[in-house]
């Protein structure tokens, strides 16, 4: 298989834009931000739709079902049974679900043996369910990284059956330690990533960065993390 | 990359005798049989352990790490409240975690191509987190297909906090629906592939299915997974 390789930087292009009007924004994962410089640096890497870890609310008849399924609620921040109280206060029109995952990049590269070597990489930073999803001569070959870190629970169902206050706040103990999971596998794969990228220097993107100065592209992912997060992850860590 | 063809084979008739051993000893699930038959039947084809979806108790902090979780109980087929009442005699470790996860199917190839190809169609029928996992001369294009259908529930932490029974058995009515959803995914697979499979068919396989004259190959998954559940499926498909 062969990259279109001009239409392919189009889209580099096009999706780097992107990030940062997002940034702007404000839609935009903060502590995600070093990943996704670091991989766009290398020539033949761009990053697409990528999430740092979050915990969400969605109301639908099962949590994986997009079209029927809307979020409610969403935080890349640990949370407290607070955040929550809407849930007693509204009944949903299917079922409540709470939800964390741990982090997604997604990545398209024009060659095949990155997306190996970085795959590997990524394979022992506990990004376990990891691989290429397509293939083709217009996008090259997609990569999804992603880790196991994920929980769902039913919180409630219409206007019956809700988690107790008291269970709840259990609940929320275990979801926040799995986010932290995330957040820290996050960390590890950017570790661990740094030791191999760029392989090949992009550079209208060192250009861009230059002119960007944006302070957050010299921080670890952690840091961005602990920074958003305060007093609220400082309890959790020690936990 | 060349992949071992010498080698690969003989990594091919050790997976598809273990099939048959898995079998013997009642280990394999049956309304997976007629897919993986098929994937061994191509020539450039073996798979290896592979699910057609089932609920599990698992114990442990979280579900994923799978050195300090322990699996308590196991379903392939939809359960009941009564299967579950172990969870208020006996507190866990450290918690009960209730499971539901779709098919998974493994499965290595010598054509990159092939890989693709299976891809694409399995993610036209619901396998949407499919991918390839790794590459190399001695495995070949290792692919794992895999539907988005997982759910979990925190049932039980140590001593206390445990759901009621009324609240349980409406979780199930949603898992049970959930298992019901995989399966119906693995039939669709299994007719997307048919269309497909064997591209180049594997000799050796022929002989030895027919051997073994197994009457599962020749069912489809579904027709065997309602025999496997019988009036249990029967209350909760029409439900």
């Amino acid at each position: 298989m062969r990259v279109n390789y001009e239409k392919w930087r189009l889209q580099k292009k096009h999706f780097w834009l992107r990030i940062w009007e997002d940034y702007e924004i404000g839609y935009l994962d903060r502590d995600l931000i070093p990943v996704l410089v670091m991989l766009n640096r290398d020539r033949d890497i761009y990053t697409t739709s990528s999430c740092s870890g979050r915990i969400v609310v969605v109301d639908g008849n099962v949590p994986w079902i997009r079209g029927e399924t809307s979020v409610v609620f969403k935080s890349h921040i640990p949370i407290t049974t607070s955040d929550l109280f809407f849930i007693y206060e509204k009944p949903p029109h299917r079922v409540y679900w709470l939800i964390v995952t741990g982090p997604i990049i997604h990545f398209s590269t024009t060659s095949f043996r990155k997306a190996v070597e970085i795959l590997k990489r990524a394979r022992s930073m506990g990004f376990k369910h990891s691989g290429i999803m397509h293939v083709s001569s217009s996008r090259g070959v997609f990569v999804e990284l992603v880790t196991g870190v994920y929980i769902t629970q039913l919180l409630r169902i219409k206007d019956k059956y809700t988690l107790t206050h008291e269970y709840l706040n259990h609940v929320l103990l275990v979801f926040n330690k799995a986010l932290i999971e995330g957040k820290l596998r996050l960390q590890k794969l950017y570790e661990e990533l740094q030791k191999y990228l760029p392989e090949n220097p992009d550079s209208w993107i060192e250009e861009e960065i230059n002119k960007r100065d944006v302070k957050l592209i010299k921080q670890k992912p952690i840091e961005i993390f602990y920074d958003m997060c305060r007093d609220v992850c400082r309890n959790l860590i020690n936990f």
